[in-house]
């Protein structure tokens, strides 16, 4: 692998479509509708783990033990009032157009999600991409994020090392996940995290969104040869 | 005034009532209906500001300019969506119990806030208050957060000196807010700001939610004396 076009993975939602609060808001209803009450904010901070892991971790917060059952009803649950939703979801400014220059610049570039397929599937045609798009979603990994095996998996499937990767999100499960993989992590403020909780994460830079990364590109080194 | 029982000013929205992710998706309906397209990052980063300050500032990141009439008519379209959305919004986890120890330990306290007095008082009465509660409410000033009028009219309903009150506030906005009237600001993160930006902004001392607030209200000395 050439290190002026290295691999890129990608986070979905926060870091490539504006979804977040939407998935905030949908968790929120879904677990109120159970009769459990969470801080917003709590929730916000949970998002982008895998739905398994986001239920135990809120149950662990507000005291309570949440069975298999319960757990995958508030996963469908969340899943439906998001795709209640998706219609005010829109590309992140500069999105689509910092993945048209990683493609213009042979760069390989996927994406990779704790979001289960048909969701993520929904997200991702907002983007519009045309041609075949590498998406890793929850349901082809034995754990999400913050464990590594989604990136793994990516880089896999782009058939390049992970450990000359970047991997780009816009939370703190994300760039966990990315120095679990050996990765180096480039955090995005779009999400709603603050700057510092993405350089406390192991950031190695935080740009504000797509359109600000791509940018800045040459701070990573991207460029044709 | 005794150091042991200082006056307490609070913000209401991400302070006392869990209702900021309300409001952000409440301007972000109102701004796509204008065919505003913005990040919802950045409108989150945003509230607790004034309403029409609020619409000046994110005009100014889209780079366009918006007439009063299209302001006007934005600040309306935003309150009927958040009183669309309030049946979701709840106390924070620890605010009744907060404003009830202060009042036990005879350490007055109000309540500040930059939404209009219709909506702001909705807000108030999910918290069950009992008995005369004071509220100054962005009508009532003629400048909002981050401008510190809002703080100065509550501290004067007290009848209590600002310079020695603390202000307590989720947002960016609250302690700035809270510098410029001298007072000291105690930053919650149950609005969604990370730790650092609320300590960047000057904040005093920083705690969760209210019921952390109280569970170390030590801290701030206070206690009857």
């Amino acid at each position: 692998m050439k290190s002026n076009v290295p691999a890129v993975l990608f986070d979905l939602d926060g870091t490539l479509v504006d979804s977040v609060y939407q998935h905030v808001s949908a968790w929120h209803e879904a677990l109120l509708d159970e009769g459990i009450e969470l801080p917003i904010w709590r929730i916000h901070r949970r998002i982008g783990m895998s739905g398994g892991l986001f239920v135990r971790a809120l149950a662990r917060e507000v005291g309570r033990t949440i069975d298999d059952t319960t757990r995958a009803r508030l996963v469908r649950a969340h899943a439906q009032a998001y795709l209640r939703r998706i219609d005010s979801v829109r590309p992140l400014p500069g999105a689509r157009e910092l993945l048209a220059e990683l493609t213009r610049a042979h760069a390989p570039w996927a994406i990779a999600t704790s979001g289960g397929r048909d969701v993520a599937m929904r997200s991702v045609a907002l983007l519009e991409l045309s041609g075949d798009v590498p998406v890793v979603t929850r349901d082809e990994v034995p754990y999400a994020k913050p464990n590594p095996d989604l990136f793994l998996r990516a880089a896999e499937r782009l058939g390049v090392a992970v450990e000359e990767s970047f991997v780009v999100g816009d939370s703190v499960w994300d760039l966990l996940a990315a120095q679990r993989a050996r990765a180096l992590g480039v955090g995005l403020l779009s999400g709603g995290y603050g700057r510092n909780e993405l350089e406390f994460a192991g950031a190695y830079r935080v740009y504000s969104e797509p359109a600000d990364m791509l940018r800045r590109l040459d701070e990573l080194g991207i460029r044709e040869a």
